[in-house]
């Protein structure tokens, strides 16, 4: 290294550690429990000190780091697939939900619940290999576009969890991604957008198997649910994947519940967060009642536990990154 | 940084890229593979450059890091636990496999083939918290001894391979166990013997599920297989874990075909190896006809596949690392 550039360096370093980490937090109690978080686990000689190895942070990701109405934004995706799809499939025409699916009925669609959803998923998403997920994922990441707010899905996430995100990895930690979401269609923009790579992102996963096509070997997703990463699972997934119980999860619904509880009932230093979604006007305001993310026990219990509740009105400057087309 | 200190690490470097990185290794052909394979990988410019990111190796553990004789060492821990827990089961004493292993008798108790193991480990490895399996494998690994070399577990690893792992490590790899042994099991020595930490292991499971006992948090093992790490089940593993191809792969058996298939098949430079046991005297000799890891395909069609075979016997000087008690 040049001495120019190890001056360079030290300027850089310098200059970061006074800007501010967080510019789209308020200077609000939030903000500061965060960083007080952050300082006491990273400084050497604290009794609340944590080796890097163990910096583990979890973060679910509909609802805390993107938008999640008016649907899941995979179920979107699903939708999508399934009408690009249906001339491959012309016994869909007289068949639910896909025939409403297909008519862009998704009020009637979602009627039969959770099995009319399953039955979408595992027919959009299953039969084909992780490879032609990872393709059909990436082509709708790149066009599709938000009925609401028209912006790109990928500019649904909010821009103070993108800098809550780099501020973490900045100071050791390891950040992962815990939704409920698909495993496949998460990893596809969490290394793009969150600069999180695939082998640190735990999701609901289908079945899969390995076979060699004309001598090509692939991996082919089965249309078979394997494993529900919400609620009771989220610990169990993070058990599963990581093997280590996180410091630090973030969350903004009851399905995150039993994942702030597992990572904050560990000795030593601990962080809970829920996201709070009480701005109408910049994005949605919902909590107990909602038909997505709700949040009901976590707002009972967030104070007796200990837990941060981010109020997105009052603590952030902003919600969504600066579009860009 | 001190100028001195500058100078020092300057030095540091310089010193270790003239060390042999793999002094176990004799100087034939598989050790100069290995090394022309991480130098084009990781030449800045060269046509077969691959980013850190992607600089992935996956292991099989049994056979391939330490020995598998007389038979997989996990069993002689599941072996271990039903005769520590028969105090509390007198129903086993009527009871195969039980009956047997309580005895002694471990040829009589593996009678019964995979379901007798199944059922035994199943027995030894359900119904407790993963704390308790990871304590349960922590003292066992501290204790036991093998019943041919007197030496621990943890001293039945294959220097080589130890000096390949750190190799590749120092490169800029980010080196995983696909094991078929427990992913539990494997992950409380890992990070001690290989230094790989737990988030990097992939193994056969078991089911599992969260609970709150008294209040506090719980991971529960059940007895119940819920995916099995072995063979065509490597790379899903690998898929479901990882989320991408490795670049390098490793194993000794059969059961380490499709992983081996799967790595080396991506576009762009890879690298397959086999260990062969042919060392009856420092280790054992065995491979088609083994009832452990059986390497029958893998040798026949090693070197169509351009899959480096390494002779233990020839390949390398010394097989464990010195005895430290």
């Amino acid at each position: 290294m040049k001495k120019t550039h190890l001056l360079a360096l030290t300027f850089v370093i310098a200059a970061s550690a006074l800007a501010d980490p967080l510019p789209s937090w308020n200077d609000t109690d939030a903000k500061e429990e965060i960083i007080a978080f952050v300082d006491k686990v990273t400084t050497p000689g604290s009794p609340d000190f944590v080796p890097e190895a163990e910096r583990v942070a979890v973060f679910d990701n509909d609802g805390t780091l993107w938008s999640e109405q008016p649907v899941y934004f995979q179920l979107l995706f699903i939708f999508d697939r399934i009408q690009q799809m249906a001339p491959e499939h012309p016994e869909w025409a007289e068949k639910e939900p896909f025939a409403s699916v297909i008519k862009g009925d998704y009020k009637q669609a979602l009627a039969g619940g959770h099995k009319a959803i399953l039955s979408l998923a595992m027919a959009a998403q299953g039969n084909i290999t992780a490879k032609e997920m990872k393709q059909a994922t990436r082509d709708w990441i790149g066009r599709a576009r938000h009925p609401a707010t028209g912006r790109k899905y990928t500019e649904m996430v909010y821009q103070p969890m993108l800098e809550l995100l780099d501020y973490l990895q900045a100071n050791g930690f390891t950040t992962y991604i815990v939704s409920g979401g698909g495993i496949d269609f998460m990893r596809v923009f969490s290394e793009q957008v969150y600069g999180i790579p695939p082998e640190q992102v735990v999701g609901t996963s289908m079945k899969a198997r390995y076979e060699v096509r004309d001598g090509e070997p692939v991996i082919v997703k089965e249309p078979a649910l394997d494993f529900i990463d919400d609620k009771a699972g989220k610990p169990v997934g993070i058990y599963q994947h990581i093997g280590r119980r996180p410091i630090f999860a973030a969350g903004n619904s009851d399905g995150d519940f039993e994942m702030l509880e597992w990572t904050t009932a560990g000795d030593g230093p601990r962080f809970g967060m829920l996201v709070h979604h009480t701005d109408a006007e910049r994005e949605w305001a919902y909590d107990r009642d909602s038909h997505v993310g709700s949040l009901n026990r976590g707002l009972s219990e967030a104070e007796q536990r200990g837990w941060l509740l981010v109020d997105m009105k009052g603590d952030w400057t902003t919600v969504y990154p600066e579009q860009t087309d």
